[in-house]
């Protein structure tokens, strides 16, 4: 058996931490922020494809270019985020494949194939989405993750003339428990998965 | 500033962890793979929809079942696996809404909304996976994760008659430092992020 987290470690990232919705006024300093993309920058993802962008909407004037695309529920919730972070993911990852992945001529793999190209980017930039969750948490930080948004609206104000498509949302900053819901139940072991 | 993550955990869950191909001898005990669910199911999923189901082939007769659908590439490690995880999702998650978000009647936002359900259960299965490979590594274990293999032929072998759909695969193990390639460059922030 290899290292092991200690309680309070599990606890941090998975046990204790919580999905906010209201943070207080603590400042998020950018430095941390590139912590966060330091440490989840090295989990896996196939081939190093590594497809994930990330904008940090954080001026009152990104937030209000971000503003028109949120579902209404999500609104003040993240207007009033320290940061939102745009978690997206980049159509043409391909094409950093010879240095990513120099083993094999992986950018072939991709080149033309669509549902090969939107597969691999969606389900990689989604992993890194969530190492990135757990990495925040793991820095202090606090997460409110979100699907509720146009997407199209959200590439049209941050991702204009790119190939780089919206995935996901994250308020980011230190939550007030004092917003929180009472915990959702959890699917058992036996609900959800079986060993053959 | 809330509790952080000291240099070791960091180093277990990101730093020093690698993908694995080869794996030592020593058993994965199903307890240790039962502890990585309840620690990973606390992870968020949008309106905590948890679509994640997960198969842990271990047996002789199961992984001979999983053979077929492996890309050649992943064969040879695949076989020699301890337990190889098929990460699926439910497409039929929405009905577990009404327990698991009381709050609204969530189930309603999906029924008949195929492209809505697809999605969630594509992103927020794969978001559990991302907190699954943390988990396991949290827990001493190393990964493998896969997606070269013919999801069809997995559907067909382990979710025959069910709305369970494959995602990818993780060999699970103690990863023999013998069999690593050296490790792939990772993207700076200034690559894969900014901040506005």
């Amino acid at each position: 058996m290899g290292d092991i987290l200690d309680d309070r470690a599990r606890s941090i990232l998975f046990q204790a931490a919580r999905t906010h919705s209201k943070f207080k006024d603590t400042p998020v300093p950018d430095d941390v922020l590139r912590q966060a993309w330091d440490l989840a920058r090295m989990g896996p993802t196939s081939a190093n494809c590594q497809p994930a962008r990330i904008v940090f909407v954080r001026s009152p004037e990104a937030k209000q270019r971000l503003k028109p695309a949120l579902a209404p529920g999500n609104l003040d919730k993240t207007m009033a985020a320290p940061v939102t972070a745009i978690i997206g993911h980049d159509m043409e990852f391909y094409e950093r494949l010879p240095v990513l992945f120099p083993h094999a001529d992986a950018r072939s793999w991709f080149l033309g194939n669509e549902t090969m190209i939107q597969g691999t980017a969606l389900r990689n930039g989604t992993l890194q989405g969530g190492y990135f969750i757990l990495a925040l948490r793991a820095l202090g930080l606090d997460c409110g993750p979100m699907s509720g948004f146009d997407n199209a609206k959200v590439d049209a104000a941050f991702f204009a003339g790119t190939p780089i498509r919206s995935n996901f949302l994250i308020n980011i900053g230190h939550g007030d428990p004092a917003g929180l819901y009472p915990r959702g139940p959890r699917l058992d072991f036996a609900e959800a998965c079986r060993i053959e």
